[in-house]
């Protein structure tokens, strides 16, 4: 690599920290080694941010950090997996110096908090792009899939919806937003949080799970196709803040339901685990509502608090749109 | 996203194929789920190509197919790792259908020969750019290092280096060769072999093993100061194809020590195990050939057949150069 690049690259290098645990040899060889605990499974995700299409160019380095390692812990968070190590691959416009180092900073802030370490990587010149593949460990046969749910079955979200993609609207010139809300929800849209703790609580406690990426819609549609079921979802108690419920219905409607963004759990388990959904949520330190539930009749029913239909068109989010 | 991404994205995707061994789940929930054979550590590597950097626009999406995963299968050889799975983070252009299909034809393939399976992936319209994580496995102890090179080992090299770099200062336009040499050395350039064989038959042989992606002075460096050893190399001993030993003394030695793409192996061994080296190049169907000594003194000396030294004052290949 040129001299010029080398340096930037070294910001996402640190040799000589104690290795986390489960890590034999890190970054420097041809291949890192880990030593998952025995007997667990290895799960598997990745995810690719790229400028303008999933981060707009206004997010501060760090926070661009933390968000691309925030959302492949997220897939680990609904899986019930223990997040292990992690992997970069990443394309940056040439000598941007102060941007790379915010980038890190960002980046292993979080991975410390979950004690992870970087275990390869590769830094090109290029259009901004951050790939990661993260590892993470769950025992045999207590992974949660999105193909667990059954009819009976009560439908859960952590955390509230939604204002991740109000801030989006308010970037668009669509809505307008005093100063300190839109930081707030601003805050919702770069700093996810990913819900690894209640993820590993939620282990044969529930019966399915998925994460909120591209809204409720969409990604609870996942869920239903590959259990096989239907949901009925009651639209108002979808949890939102205190700033997206001063909206208006149909933008409140738009939020909660194909938002994007989230990165909060949706997770089914049966009634008779109701107080232990609630426990799991205590124990992770989030919020955990009953939304809806799972039935054997096919497709999505959205309905108000009243029981009558909700009106609702839109798909998921769609980065491409 | 989009319709017509989407379909693209189809081409990488194979569902209902049977999973290979260790595949618990494949794609399809928010991770993939594996289960390493017992007691065995997990290697890691992650690589990515970028076009116009690492791949020139002119190879067939086939070949380059096939290369993207070859030289992260052959980060697994290096470490003597037994490939397990992969994910692939793949930025295309928008709209070439026929391209991705290649592509993804090029990348199965190989894929197929190893018996791995793409365990996640993400598509996204940019730039063309290929990013794979290679997992592998391989009992604790037995990975091959760049650090386990010692005072009196042999060094050694599987295949034949430098045809590669042939065929990229033909596409330069600094060398002519007839169709059909020129032909070959591509194929050396665009359809690399990893030698995950080799790796594998090494285990418990060599000491340290490196893989020859940025030319053997570069990459020999690596071994040397991991190691805290020195080595001489017999500049005429470096096997090469007829091809490139018909031209000019001066272009054989660019090609040959610093070269880059070639990824065959690097490796030490002691002496004592000369005969069982031999043999585990039989057993991986790769020549294999003793190029020099590794020694106490640092530092690398280039010598003749006449153990003359030989003057080289080019580093690694740069493929930001």
């Amino acid at each position: 690599m040129a001299g010029e690049f080398e340096l930037i690259a070294r910001h996402f290098t640190r040799a000589g920290r104690p290795a986390a645990p489960g890590v034999v040899l890190g970054v420097g060889d041809d291949c890192a080694l880990l030593a998952p605990a025995p007997g667990q499974q290895l799960a598997v995700s990745t995810d690719v941010l790229v400028e303008g299409r999933h981060f707009l160019s206004t997010v501060a380095p760090e926070r661009l950090g933390h968000k691309a390692l925030a959302v492949n812990l997220s897939d680990l968070a609904a899986c019930g997996a223990a997040p292990l190590a992690f992997t970069l691959s990443l394309s940056l416009p040439r000598g941007d110096d102060a941007f790379a180092e915010g980038l890190a900073r960002g980046l292993f802030a979080l991975a410390d908090a979950h004690g992870i370490a970087l275990v390869g990587g590769d830094t090109t010149a290029g259009p901004l792009t951050i790939g990661i593949t993260v590892l993470g460990q769950v025992p045999p046969g207590q992974a949660l899939l999105r193909s667990g749910a059954r009819a009976g079955d009560r439908l859960w979200v952590s955390g509230r919806l939604g204002d991740a993609r109000l801030a989006l609207e308010v970037f668009r010139g669509r809505v307008a937003l005093p100063g300190e809300d839109f930081e707030a929800v601003r805050r919702a849209m770069e700093l996810p949080q990913p819900r690894v703790a209640l993820g590993l609580a939620l282990r044969g406690v529930a019966t399915a799970a998925i994460d909120l990426s591209d809204g409720l819609v969409g990604d609870l549609g996942h869920v239903l196709a590959r259990s096989g079921v239907g949901a009925t979802v009651a639209v108002d108690r979808i949890p939102r803040s205190p700033i997206l419920a001063a909206q208006a219905p149909s933008l409140q409607h738009t939020c909660v339901l194909a938002g994007g963004d989230d990165y909060e759990l949706l997770f089914t388990a049966p009634a008779a685990q109701d107080e232990a959904v609630r426990a799991a949520g205590a124990r992770a330190g989030v919020a955990v509502a009953p939304i809806g539930h799972i039935e054997a009749e096919p497709g999505l029913r959205l309905v108000d608090d009243a029981g009558r239909p909700v009106a609702f068109a839109e798909r998921g989010f769609d980065h491409f749109a």
